[in-house]
């Protein structure tokens, strides 16, 4: 358990806890006093059928969807209760940086997609005793979240919109992480998970965001002089003004975590990998909401999902800021698009 | 001077050297005694006007070109005159690893597109006395130095096809570029160039081959498990049984030598940074040959550059393998395509 203040409500907004005790894991072990962050807006009717969950993605926390919720929104805080859960390794629940002993940094055990659906599933049924969800929806990881909550517990969710990411992760993505991973792990301040600092690791994470801005948003996000969305004047402003920093500021082992369990996100693993069974599944109306621009997550990927998904549409959103486009930097540009395809899904 | 016997006739196949002299550089000093490799196909014919020119890719030598040349093939040598220059840099031609004190290794000096061009011109002018080049045509790297050669030498270049290349780098391609230096400067072994032998620094260039298989192919190429162009049975044999060991067969310094002079090709430097007005100089009936999956050479990016040449055309290759279609794996499904637009660019 080390210190980093980027993991703290004075960065990251409100949030609370919620202690699901001893939490066993798909890949064996258990998290002793596992700890679910998330925020909620909004309030639970009496029917207990207003209710929209959205997982974290990748280094996100809940902070991240801020932008997407709000009065006006289709994500409406007036007529939902909306909870965003803050994934497993993201910093805010329980995490390799801030668990004791015996998982405390490199030895947090390995988490998986399932393991968090599995984690907010117990939450939100034994804590609000929930047992519909109106919309499940999350961005990247998000997307991984969202579709085995689909897969998993087709009576209970009704909706599902999958935002640039994949129920089966590609080859293609497990390489890329891979690339992400050796980022950090080539640091000899990494030292197997054992800094007593992140900024031990300073040198890896900077090349980790280095990578991120090469896949992370698109060739014509350059072209376009596009930095200047996330207030950078100058591409040099864009990587060492904002890409490094914010990676700089997170804690090396919550984003190996995150990375060992993208690459593995797989429904198919519920169908002994059969794919089409699995997306078969799916009781929900899904949107499937890919990124023209993104680089990782391409649309042609994600419609061959769509179309195994018998009630399903693939709606597509544009930005030219590839992945990176779900951090919301074009404003009204990309929510309002965000907001017409969640909206026409919530009046299904 | 470190032993490398990639950079052999063995592993590479026949080549000529020719020693420049002490030859100059953009960025100041010189390499003493310069040598630059090439290996020819054909016969110069007494007009001299049945030259062609190719010029490498990043990481490749001469032999990289030998599928494109033959009998019945639009650089046929029973036709023309073909010169294949193998740039600085890369092992062949004067290199880091094949240079004496005091230019050895990390005291290489640095080598701009420029400067290959001038040393391919001062070649083929004071070795063969040649005033005319039928063709210049060249992937990646080779794109850079054909825009290179008809935008510096507009009355000698007859026709140009840059295939999978830009004349301005873009600056995507130089973030990525960062990455792939980053992966070999960041091992220990590599030693800021003072390594005695290329296999001290084989993580660090293992790191760099994992990079390439993130954006040397296309995402599609994993969906359609096109590894097994490059013969191998699985994705885990195309990485640990192709790409790895490709190159990790390289010298580091090599690769570092020809990856800054990418970073910087640029033919506006000719006109104080006024692309249009450079390309605007061109003479050349040019095609441009983008592939349509190339992941950081993509096809707008080098239409802009394609429209702003008078006498030019877009003609697009098509390859599920990416940029590394370059590498001819698809065999005949490739070439056709290149035989047949380069055909009609000889026939103008």
């Amino acid at each position: 358990m080390i210190e980093n203040t980027f993991y703290s409500e004075k960065e990251q907004g409100p949030y609370s806890n919620y202690n699901l005790g001893d939490f066993s894991l798909a890949e064996g072990g258990i998290i002793p006093n596992c700890t679910l962050a998330y925020r909620t807006y909004g309030t639970l009717n009496k029917e207990k059928n207003n209710v929209i969950v959205i997982p974290t993605w990748f280094s996100g926390t809940s902070k991240g969807y801020e932008p997407y919720i709000g009065a006006g929104r289709a994500l409406d805080p007036e007529k939902y209760f909306i909870v965003v859960f803050n994934q497993i390794g993201n910093g805010l629940s329980s995490s390799p940086h801030n668990s004791p002993e015996p998982i405390a940094m490199g030895d947090f055990p390995k988490v998986r997609i399932e393991d968090d659906v599995k984690a907010q599933h117990q939450f939100i049924t034994e804590h609000f005793g929930v047992k519909e969800i109106a919309l499940v929806v999350g961005g990247s990881m998000g997307a991984q979240q969202t579709y085995e909550w689909a897969v998993r517990f087709p009576d209970m969710v009704k909706r599902a919109a999958p935002i640039a990411g994949t129920a089966k992760n590609t080859v293609h993505d497990f390489l890329f992480t891979d690339t992400l991973m050796e980022a950090i792990t080539s640091d000899p301040g990494w030292n197997k998970g054992n800094y007593t600092s992140h900024t031990e690791v300073a040198d890896g994470l900077k090349r980790h965001a280095n990578i991120w801005a090469v896949m992370g948003v698109s060739t014509e996000f350059y072209v376009q002089e596009k930095w200047k969305l996330f207030g950078t004047e100058t591409v040099d402003e864009f990587m060492e003004g904002f890409l490094q920093p914010l990676f700089q500021s997170m804690d090396p082992n919550n984003l190996l975590s995150m990375a060992w369990k993208w690459q593995r996100g797989d429904v198919s693993r519920m169908t002994n990998g059969n794919l089409e069974e699995a997306l078969g599944r799916i009781k929900a109306k899904v949107f499937v909401m890919p990124i023209d621009e993104d680089m990782f997550f391409p649309p042609r990927d994600c419609e061959k999902e769509q179309q195994m998904i018998e009630n399903s549409e693939l709606r597509l959103l544009h930005s030219i800021v590839g992945h990176f486009g779900l951090f919301g930097a074009e404003g009204e540009a990309y929510f309002e698009q965000v907001d017409y395809h969640l909206s026409e899904l919530l009046a299904e």
